[in-house]
This record gives structure tokens, sequence and C-alpha cells, in this order.
């Protein structure tokens, strides 16, 4: 069995608080029953995940997943292709969002070079998994080899796999790859038959025509390289890209490790979608951070049925959205392990409801 | 002059970053434009608040007002009236969920006694500014007196001013009182002219009967006591309370010292909307964190100009919401001051917009 097939058997479906038993430890909590509301949807998700009811989320782990796509020639970006390889020596110097995000709630990132174009020296927290340098332009033919796609969804799973060994309580996705809202766009169009023009938005911040050429690059992907929308591996090779098959790759591996996954935006919402079309118990395991701009996030949540925490009008990735999810994750579980109980407080229980 | 005249004197108005100086210094950073959304909103609200472009968010300190209602024997609240003071000793014993999403984002409580029944033996979180044993039942006639209300809002002035000479970043608004979401419905009825029908709620979560006899509560209050629409001091002695006039003390104190403060929920936006109506000039120092599930809240917000942060259905009070907002003001004066820029960070900027 090859890693990628082990891994997907490893996954075991699960269901949310099947019993109501953690909704009942909850509800002797000195509160108003379901008045932390959100809060406590997050605490059940998390010990229905882990099966623990006494978990301090220690180990947080932001897996920063970077690729090239030479669709970026095609003019789909507001930045030059350079920059993410730019992006990911800022990652390793700790200058970006996504570092000072994460420290904030006390994660860690990893950044993952899945196939960017440069070379990067070797760097504590760098992980060098290059299936290529750059996914082709799929405006003129596939993105990537179908093994190549395996490859690219196995380098997610190593990373995981690697990196659990240092204590992983909860995962946090994140991406860098100038063009990638392009691929991403793709995936969700071709896997639902969706018209490119309701899930393709403006990116890093493109004009009007760019955002018509977009669109038409997009179709012409489709339409030169018909993805079979009943095999997401056949959608990653033909429109995808190395860091979107990383990411679905970690929500794979995670998934079988009972690891809640915290999903960032747009294109970490397209991995996910890959992974979750691969195995559909992946979907239990998955904690949707924010709602991006990026104009077809809502229509990926919509299909997951994830409704997202918060909606902060971001739209940068990295894995910010996720590394403030994590925060109000972490904030869930002290809730659930360290609020007194009616009885411990003395606190008299309603009365009149 | 009292203590109250010179605070609200001392209240400069500002402007939020009139000359788009703030802005301009945030488009250096090596992000697109505006992709972190209302994360650069927040920062560029508080660098305007604090003249300070490279303050370290150290001091947060939450303040969580507490009060008693005679209200509460018209079977308003789901909960029985002893609640509010073994809340009280629940925060000090740190047992609250306030407690554990303050130490979360390293936030401290301070618990303010405003006019609880029972009397707490006093403590390091604990500050004692009883203006009364419980306001009086508002439907039978006015909460205070006016000179009573004066001094619950100099309570939360006092509390302060007390405290910030142990330094404060950034204020949290915080409230505990068993039925103070009827005079705050009260509060917005008569300052806005609203049928009580519009902004009354579940509370901690009262049943249909329950609530149609708080709304008739409502509109005896204001048929009796009569409150004077354009004297935010006569709606607060008629039917407010004194923990609702400590944070309009609050509020009045942290703006006149330029002091950025996050607002809870609902008895929270009521004391604070008191404090923009006694000087308007308030508005602008003050962050809202959450949009609460309570029916009137969203009025209150609306006619604040106020777009709350998040929304995770909470309901709760005490400062919670404000905890989680806290978390992020501090997230985005970070990103303010350790973001690199493109230059420092070698990134290449658009070429494509």
């Amino acid at each position: 069995m090859t890693l990628f097939e082990e891994t997907v058997k490893n996954i075991k479906p699960i269901e949310i608080d099947p019993d109501g038993k953690i909704r009942d430890y909850m509800n002797k909590f000195a509160i108003p029953a379901g008045s932390l509301g959100r809060l406590e949807e997050l605490a059940i998700s998390y010990v229905s995940i882990t099966g623990d009811f006494n978990k301090a989320i220690k180990n947080k782990v932001i897996f920063t997943m970077a690729g090239d796509h030479d669709v970026a020639e095609e003019g789909v970006s507001a930045f030059p292709q350079s920059v993410t390889g730019e992006m990911v020596k800022n990652f390793l110097n700790k200058g970006a969002a996504v570092n000072i995000l994460a420290d904030h709630v006390g994660a860690r990132v990893i950044v993952v070079d899945c196939g960017i174009k440069p070379d990067i020296n070797s760097s504590p927290g760098l992980k060098i998994k290059k299936v290529g340098r750059g996914a082709k332009n799929i405006a003129k033919g596939p993105a990537m080899s179908r093994e190549d796609a395996i490859k690219s969804i196995e380098a997610g799973i190593e990373s995981f796999n690697e990196e659990v060994t240092n204590g992983i309580d909860i995962v946090g996705t994140g991406d860098m790859g100038i063009a990638n809202t392009t691929p991403s766009s793709a995936i969700i169009a071709a896997l639902d038959g969706l018209d490119p023009e309701v899930v393709t938005g403006r990116g890093t911040g493109i004009n009007d025509k760019a955002l018509q050429n977009k669109i038409n690059v997009i179709k012409k992907a489709l339409e030169i390289n018909k993805p079979n929308p009943s095999d997401p591996i056949d959608v990653l090779a033909k429109v995808g890209g190395f860091e979107i098959g990383a990411i679905a790759g970690l929500c794979l591996a995670a998934a079988g490790n009972r690891t809640p996954i915290v999903v960032d935006g747009f294109i970490s919402t397209a991995g996910a979608y890959i992974a979750r079309k691969i195995k559909p118990e992946v979907g239990a395991y998955i904690i949707s951070s924010h709602k991006s701009v990026e104009k077809g996030h809502s229509v990926f949540l919509e299909k997951m049925g994830k409704k997202p925490l918060f909606d902060l009008n971001m739209r940068l990735g990295e894995g910010t959205g996720a590394a403030i999810a994590i925060g109000l994750v972490e904030a869930s579980m002290k809730l659930f392990t360290q609020m007194a109980s009616f009885a411990k407080a003395g606190v008299s229980e309603a009365d009149n409801v």
C-alpha cells in the first residue's frame, strides 16, 4: 500500500457528540445554558474529534504550504511570480503576518516547499518536499501528472507525520503561491460543475480587466484539460497546484490521527475540499476559520457544510485566519476544562425558564 | 468641579487617521494592500486613539461591573437574584468564563461591586464602590436618585483612575447583575423612543411567557418613571442600574485618558451608549467587540455606528466578548509593529493592479 492509500484507510468516521454527553457535561458550568454559543460548539467539536475531555491545547502547528504556478504568466495575479520564494524567505525570517499571528496564539509555523521555483537554503522551520518547480500553466495543459498529484498529497502527509513526533494538538493550514487563487477557483468549478464566473475573485487585488482575463484563463483551463469531476486527484492534477495537494494531504493525515484541522481561507479550503472528496469522513475533523473576501470561498464552505467562525474581511492566506481560529479553539477548551460548575462555584441554578 | 464634570471635560475629540498617514504606513507591509481587513482597521483605530505608532499592548484590564436589580422580583430573569453575589465570588475565585478568557489573552479582571445586595469580603481583584444595595424595582419607581446615578458613573471613573496607576493600554468592559438586560432594554427604548418589544430579548434564557412579562415590565417602567430622553443621566437614574452607570463612567474615564475601550455585549453597550449620549466624542474611543444574541444589541450598535468584530452567538456578558476582542486588538498592533515591509523583506511589489 502506498503512503497515500494507507493514510486514507486510517481515517475513521466520527460523529460530533452523538449521544449528547459532551453537551450534558457542559451544561453543568455556571453559565446560562448555551450562552457561550460557538465557543461551546468548538469545544464539543474538539472533544468529539480527539475523544479527550481534559485536553490542554499546547502543540499548535500551522503548516504554510508553498508552491509556484506557471499560470502566473497569464497575468492572473497582481504580483510577480518571484514573490512566492521571497515570501518563503520572509516566513523563515519571521517577518510575515502568519509568523506574528501564530506567535500571538503560541503556534509554530512549518513552511513546506512543495514546489516553488527557487531553491531555498535549509532552515529549521522549512521542509523541502519539492514535487516540481512550479505547477505548469493550466491554460496550456495539465498542472502536473497524476503521479505528481499523489506526490503533492504525500508531501502534506509526510510533513504531518514528521512533525507529529514533536506533538500536535491542533493543525492549521496555510498557503503561499502567487496565482494560486486561479487553480483554487478552477478546482471548485471543476468539482462542482460551476461557472468560473461565480467562483473567481480578485485574489491579491486585481482590477476589473485582469479579473475578466482570470475568468477566461480558468474557462480555458477547464476546456483544455477536461478534469473529471468525480475524480478529485484528476482535478488536482489537471488544474491544481503542489501546495493545494499538500494541504489535502495534511488534512488526510491529521484526520487519520484524530487531530482537529483548522482550515484557513480560500486556497486552504480548496485543499480541504479535495481531501473531503477523496474521503468524505475528513469533513468532521475540519473546523473552518474565517470567511475570506475571495469570491468563491463561501461556495466552498457551503458545499462542505461549514460555517466560518469569523469574518474580518481578510484575504491574505498564509495561515493567518487559521492562527486566529486556533486561538479561539484553545480558548474554548480552556473554558471546557477550567470553568467552575454551578455546584463547585456555589451558584444557584435557573429557576424561571 | 465634580469628578464627573472634570472627567467629561477632559475628553478630547479625535479623528480616526484623518490624514491617511497610518494607512500609508501600513501599505508598506509585505502584504497585498488591505488584505488583513479589519485587523488593519483595528490597528488604525488603536494608533489614532493613542497617538502611538509603536505601542506593545501589555496592560489589558477588563472591569467587570456588578450590581443588583430589584426588578428581578418581577420574574424577568431565569436566575434568582442571589446569583449576582454568587458570581462575584466565582469571579474572585477565577472560576468564571471571563477569568479564563481574560487569562487566555493576558488581561487582568477587576471586579467592581457597584451595588450588589450582599457584602463580599475584600479581595485583591475586588473594588468596593457600593452605591446602594441593588437598584430599586423600576416597575414601581425610579431605579435610583439622580445623585446616585452620578455616583454610579463616578464608581466607574474612580475604578479606572485607581487602576491606571498600574498601567492600562486597553480597557474591556464587563457586567454582572441578574435581571440587567431589563434596564438595558429600558435604556435604549427610553433614549431612542423605541417600542420595548423591539429591543427586549431573552437575557439568560427565559421562555415566551416570561419574555412577554419582561416586555410589559419595561413598558410599565417607562410609563411610571417617564425618563427624559434628552437627559441620559435621568434615563440612567429612572430605569438604569449601578453597574450600567459604572460602565458609562469607565468609558468616560478611559476616553479622557486616550485609552481604547473594548465594549462587551448588550449591557456594556447600554453603559457605553449613555457615556456617548453624555459626551458624543466618546464614540471614537470605542471598539465594539461582538454581536450578542440579545435582541436589542444590534439596535444599540447601529445607533452608535459600530460594526462588531465577530458574532459567536454569545450572550453571557461578564466581559467575555471583550476579552476575545482584546486579543484581536493586540494581534492587530503586533502586526502593525512587527510585520516586515516589502523593502526589508526583499519582497517585490504588485506590478499588475
